[in-house]
């Protein structure tokens, strides 16, 4: 099975595609599609949905994970991130995938073993899973890759991840 | 000039179509995109994505003019209502539309002169400017006019409002 992991953001949305057959893991390829700021927002975020429409035609993902986003600095920042996690889901939604998806803390339990891990834990750890020889940059990537691999070990768990 | 006006939502996306000449304004449609709660995010988010599509095809407005979102109740309606607006904007700037943002304010200053009026006077005074036999259902159709309207009034001004 090869899964997409998206990690959700409006200047850097980080991706990974990982195969798995239930016990190993091969990394596919990781990336991050960046948007600049003095882009105006609509192209911005129809720049996400072209670049995230087009991982999904490259790779042909057979599911795809989120890291579901928790905190926003304020309501307006909310409004904007909101806005680009958004508009992957639609790409996604455009191509029928099943998607899930999965809080911080379930990621870094899954990928460490401790809720709490520090971002460097998780980056070294994904780096030993996959057998890489460095860790994955941008951090973006690494937290989507990190998601993608806490649904490959999710194993029966995983419907109840289903995103509704 | 053909205007489409957009009250971003995700339960409900108001929208309306006016032409003007600068001077007398025509309502040409109005109505709103309609996503059911028990749909998961992801179609409903495609669905106003598909449906904002099938609007700019319709009725190939000239300018795009959305209601600013300027109030979310939490950041978690926030996330979700900034989705909706990403996917409208993101169908939006497909079409290579370009696009103005008004905030509830300046609506209402523009359609009753009075910045503060309440939602029973700009549906008032929208049905007179357009010379209608009742007020425009649902609210958020009308709104949607109100911002057309307001677009369509601001003449030179226009630029200012353009979104960055």
């Amino acid at each position: 099975m090869r899964i997409l992991g998206i990690d959700p953001g409006l200047a850097t949305m980080g991706w990974g595609v990982v195969d798995t057959d239930g016990r190993k893991n091969t990394l596919v390829q990781a990336g991050a599609v960046i948007t600049p700021p003095d882009m105006p927002m609509p192209e911005r975020l129809h720049k996400i949905f072209v670049d995230v429409s087009g991982l999904l035609c490259t790779y042909s993902p057979d599911e795809v994970v989120f890291e579901e986003l928790f905190f926003a600095k304020n309501v307006t920042t909310a409004l904007n991130v909101g806005a680009a996690r958004g508009c992957a889901l639609c790409a996604c939604s455009e191509f029928g995938k099943p998607m899930y998806e999965y809080t911080p803390m379930q990621i870094k339990q899954a990928v460490t073993g401790y809720g709490k891990a520090d971002k460097k834990q998780v980056q070294l750890m994904v780096k030993m899973m996959l057998n890489l020889p460095d860790i994955i940059k941008p951090d973006d990537a690494a937290d989507a890759v990190a998601a993608a691999l806490t649904h490959a070990a999710s194993g029966r768990m995983r419907e109840q991840f289903r995103m509704k």
